[in-house]
Formats: structure tokens, C-alpha cells, sequence
């Protein structure tokens, strides 16, 4: 199996490199293969520029590469942190250039035509990992949670990934050591049925 | 007054441009001081670096002057194509960099204690408008229409705003130019109760 990591967040001592690091190393352990992407070292470029929006854009290599692993790989394990109730910009560019036409879904439709999207994604796994300091009450009632519709409906849900978890951690900024490390152990078991051989998937993310 | 308008998209010929242009045009009409910013022709750099995270960091100039732009204004306007739920990566990054502390709210708290926050934009408006290619349907029952609680309280709401509208232009690939023309003059009728003298604004918000 392969596997696509990626996560984004400035400082490198945040807690979001820790899980990202901790599950890459575990889906490692498990045999699999992991492509992981930090996209701030990385200094990825997040924005979608008019030419390359058609369905037959000629990519930059780097934007190619990006697309050719999210089509090659068997599952993607996002980890960031919430900044306003969605992932950090650089992030939300990764989504915007590379969840392309072609690469995560299909669309067809004459002009004037509402048509039809076909997700190119079925069969993946998603999962996300999420931190944030906001109330569980708050984020919940008022907040209405919005990173839970944005990675499961309206990102991997459009493009045809039925196999998804999201685990939201908080409240960061007053957790203890042993929560954090308790957190970490959580990646590894979350992570596992994911990671099982097809054959022996049947049913268990219904 | 002093009205900020700010959009984010890639062609110079989309529809969200010209709501952006029409809503700074009425609101100069209406005899108000407008602060235009289109983030991709400004090449508005997106990222929120760990230097720049701290209460009291030292902003390079242009960070500097978007923040005092918010201070100052009376009311913000947003313009935007619905991206995945989201708006495109470099107005996300607008937020992540210029709603900062000291700007958009404060936050009070000690070490290891859930602090307080306390928004810093209470008294302005904020008017939203959205365009996207999604079934009403499909946007209000599977996607749960999270650019709604974004922007009213992941956003606004967050720092103090209680004067808020927004309104979702679709479906922009099948429509037609009488009524992408209607469309522009709802934006003129959307913004007149915002545009009022405070004196004359109490309740209308409720």
C-alpha cells in the first residue's frame, strides 16, 4: 500500500508534525510505503492560477508530481491544525491545485449544462487529524464544526472516498505530556483498519 | 464611512470581479470611502509564518497596512467563488494573516489556562458574497453549506461582528446574462441597509 501524508503548519515543534511524523512512521511499520509532504518546508505554492484550471492544463512538473501521487496512492492521512474553522491556506491551495479535473474527479457537461461529477478517488481512504483549542460545547453548537463537512463531504465525499475518519484533538494549548503522548498512541490505532489488506476490509467503515 | 472590499480569483473576468467592482461602485455612490483589494492581481502572499503568530510580532510593512485597513474600516465586504466549501487559498491566507490579535480580537489567558477572546471588530459590517456551480439541494443537505458558518461565526462572529449578510449567487455556469444582471443589482439592494448612517441602522440587523 501506498500512502500520502500531508500536513502544514509553520513551526516545526507544533503537535501537528508530531502526529504526522508518528503516523507516517506507523503506516511504515505496517509495511507500507509513505509519501510525506510538509508543505511549509516544502514552501509549496498554493495558488490555482487561471491556466491551469482546464481539464487538459500542461502542469509545472512539481504540480504534476502532486497529482500523479494522489492518484497513485491508496489512501492520504491530512494533519493540521483549525485556523478559522478550515486548515491553513497553504493547505487549502494543496486541495485547490491538486484535487483537479482528471486527478480526483471527472466532470462532464456540455456548455449551459449543469453536467455530472464522477469521483476518480473511490477506493482510498482519507483520514484527518485535526487540532484546535476551541470548546467542544462552542465548536460543536456554535462553530458547527465545519472542518468535519469540508474533508468528509465537500472534498473527499465529492470525489468518491467512502472510506474516512477524522479525529479532532483538543484542547491543545492546556493538554499534558500524557495526553499528548495518549494522542499519539490513538494515530497507530485509528490508523489500522485502514491498513489492512483489501481483502479484509469488508464492512468495517460502514 | 470606509468600506474594505476584497476578492480572490483567479480570471479577471469572472463573475465574482464584477461583484466586486459593482459593490464598490454603489457603495462610492452612496457616498462612502471604499478600500478595494483584489488578492491575486496584488500577488497577496498567503502564508502565515511563525514569525508573524505572536501578539506583539513585528509586521512587515504591507502585513502592517492590510491589518490597519480592518482597523479602520467601518464594514469589509468579501467576494469569492465557492472552492471545495472554501474560498480560494489566497483569501483563506488574507484571514490567517491579517484577523490576528491586537487586529480582529485579543485573547487573555495565563499558560496552561483556556484564556479568553474578545473580538475587536464589534460595530463593523460584514457582507459576503459567494458564487458556486452547486444544486441549492445538494449544497444545503450533503455539503451543509459550511461557507455560511465560516464566514458568519467561524469568522465574523468570532471577532465581533453582529451585523452580517451573505449571499450565494448559483448556479453562475448555466446562467444567463439577464439574470447574472439581476444578480449585480441585488448586490446594490443587499448593501444600502449596510451603507445607513448608524443612526438610522438600529434593528434592521436582527
Amino acid at each position: 500500500m501506498k500512502v500520502l501524508v500531508v500536513t502544514a503548519t509553520p513551526s516545526i515543534e507544533s503537535f501537528n508534525i508530531a502526529i504526522a511524523l508518528r503516523a507516517a512512521e506507523h503506516i511504515q511499520k505496517r509495511g507500507h510505503e509513505v509519501i510525506f509532504h510538509d508543505l511549509y518546508r516544502e514552501n509549496f505554492s498554493p495558488l490555482l492560477e487561471s491556466e491551469e484550471i482546464p481539464r487538459d492544463a500542461v502542469l509545472d512538473p512539481a504540480a504534476a508530481a502532486y497529482c500523479r501521487e494522489l492518484s497513485e496512492a491508496d489512501g492520504v492521512v491530512i494533519v493540521h491544525p483549525d485556523w478559522w474553522g478550515q486548515p491553513p491556506a497553504i493547505l487549502k491551495g494543496w486541495v485547490d491545485r491538486v484535487f483537479r479535473p482528471g486527478t480526483a474527479y471527472e466532470y462532464e457537461g456540455l456548455p449551459g449544462e449543469v453536467g455530472t461529477v464522477t469521483g476518480l478517488l473511490g477506493g482510498k481512504f482519507g483520514v484527518v487529524f485535526t487540532t484546535g483549542d476551541t470548546d467542544e460545547e462552542r465548536e460543536q453548537n456554535y462553530f458547527l464544526d465545519p472542518l468535519e463537512t469540508l474533508w468528509k463531504n465537500c472534498i473527499f465525499g465529492f470525489c468518491g472516498v467512502e472510506k474516512f475518519k477524522r479525529r479532532h484533538f483538543s484542547i491543545i494549548m492546556i493538554s499534558t505530556e500524557a495526553q499528548r503522548k495518549a494522542w499519539l498512541e490513538e494515530v497507530d490505532t485509528l490508523l489500522d483498519p485502514f491498513l489492512e489488506n483489501n481483502e479484509q476490509q469488508g464492512g468495517i467503515y460502514g
